[in-house]
């Protein structure tokens, strides 16, 4: 899927929502566990109520890994599935993956070529050519972390860069003194384009929005941490948004398990549907549809 | 492994190499596809010939999740059979994994719980709640990424720290700007241990080496990109070693491909070999063994 097709899935939803398939065996509902593969049942059950309000669905890998093989086969059966809703729906696996170059290649192989996602979550702390092996697939996305939306962000990716390092890299003096995740997006953007390269920039974080939108203006953004993070979608429409809307804000929890009974899905569609209602009214306050 | 069994074991196989087991199916010797785990029946010889020389292996993950759950199984497979020489083999998911804390808590699992793991490598980019859940697990290890052998490692890795951000976060004014692999290292000290953390400190980089010694005396270092990389044992060994030795030096497609044919694994044998027997100089050198 490209940029033009996804602004397009966007105004017809009418919706900028993610449903993140965090989809943790331990918090499925009971009814579920004794099918032969509990957590696609789940999913697909989450996916058929939510489809109508939702852009993108975004399997976080880790949950399917700690089941090791078996939970490789629920992420297998849960992309193939959504594959068939190919123009309906835009796909991530959240794997924030990033290895050296031969290795990357690997990882984009198993998530382009194999599952067919449209489009992987990635570290950027070993550089260019950790990234760049993924970003050589028509139509297929990297969305490279950016400012996450967790306590731990603070550490790294808030560090400020000295004077003279800016200096020697770019041959002036800036008066700008970059920190790493404004760094990471304005030197990731020399190796792709704005139909192949997206930024994840945390909801908790909405404050930080607006000089992402200086850096970067035109990308889009994959916005975790509203809801159980306790990130405001408002705030994030308002200062994330751009023409091509440019933004995709995700839930996980506060959907998937917002009821644990038997009546998951239907609860899971109610919270979907409160989500993209409000995400109309900012897509119609912007005037995008 | 603790810190005092891995460096017994050590001393015992006169020894720091750490296989990595990168085994792409596409360079695999022919002979073995017919079989019905290509994959594992390679990583098997390859571990059954290099046993006496190595005191670690290092499955790198992307190359098993290339071929989906069929991959894991491989995977499951190779970990249970190195878990059968549970004392004479220091074992680590080469997996670069880090999320937000219950995303972690999940490869955590994954890789110490399920698969039973000694060590994963993961990458510090999402800071302290992404590693810390990791460092929960009775003598299992995080090997964090610190500066790596590739060549994207200039884009973030080397950037330096201003001033005013020294200043800002420990109230005093530094007289060094760190760059942020120092800073990742020294920060990150503060959540384990000499006996729970690890840092990969590519060799291709071996001069940087003493000055991570001036930040991290005694913590043990996983050192990649020694033989096709390009990096020198010899000059690892001089910066690197410490009293407990502290290096793991890995070398993979030099050994594991040192031949594409029926005599593979004996080829594997007589590379491993030689890089022991120049590590066992080292100790020696060192008044280790």
């Amino acid at each position: 899927m490209n940029r033009e097709e996804l602004f397009n899935l966007i105004k017809k939803k009418k919706s900028f929502l993610c449903v993140g398939l965090d989809s943790d065996i331990d918090k499925i509902p009971e009814h579920l566990k004794t099918l032969e593969d509990p957590v696609f049942e789940f999913n697909k059950a989450i996916i058929d109520a939510t489809l109508p309000y939702t852009v993108a669905y975004k399997p976080n890998v880790a949950f399917y890994e700690s089941r090791g093989s078996q939970g490789w086969i629920s992420l297998e059966k849960t992309i193939e599935y959504l594959n068939k809703f190919q123009d309906e729906v835009f796909t991530i696996a959240d794997a924030k993956r990033g290895d050296i170059g031969n290795t990357s290649k690997m990882y984009a192989k198993t998530f382009f070529e194999k599952l067919d996602f449209d489009a992987i979550t990635v570290s950027p702390y070993m550089g260019s050519d950790s990234i760049e092996p993924f970003l050589g697939f028509d139509n297929k996305w990297v969305i490279v972390l950016a400012l996450t939306s967790n306590k731990g962000s603070e550490d790294f990716q808030m560090m400020k860069q000295s004077y003279g390092d800016t200096l020697e890299r770019f041959g002036i003096r800036s008066i700008f003194r970059k920190k790493l995740y404004e760094k990471v997006i304005s030197v990731s953007q020399n190796w792709g384009t704005t139909d192949n390269l997206m930024y994840v920039v945390g909801a908790t974080k909405s404050e930080y929005l607006t000089g992402v939108r200086v850096v970067a203006p035109d990308h889009f953004l994959l916005v975790p941490g509203v809801g159980a993070q306790g990130g405001s979608l408002e705030e994030v429409a308002t200062y994330g948004m751009n023409d091509h809307c440019g933004i995709l804000v995700n839930s996980s929890r506060g959907i998937i398990f917002a009821s644990g009974e038997s009546d998951f899905a239907d609860v899971a569609a109610v919270k979907a549907k409160e989500l993209q209602e409000k995400m109309e009214q900012s897509l119609a306050n912007k005037g995008l549809i």
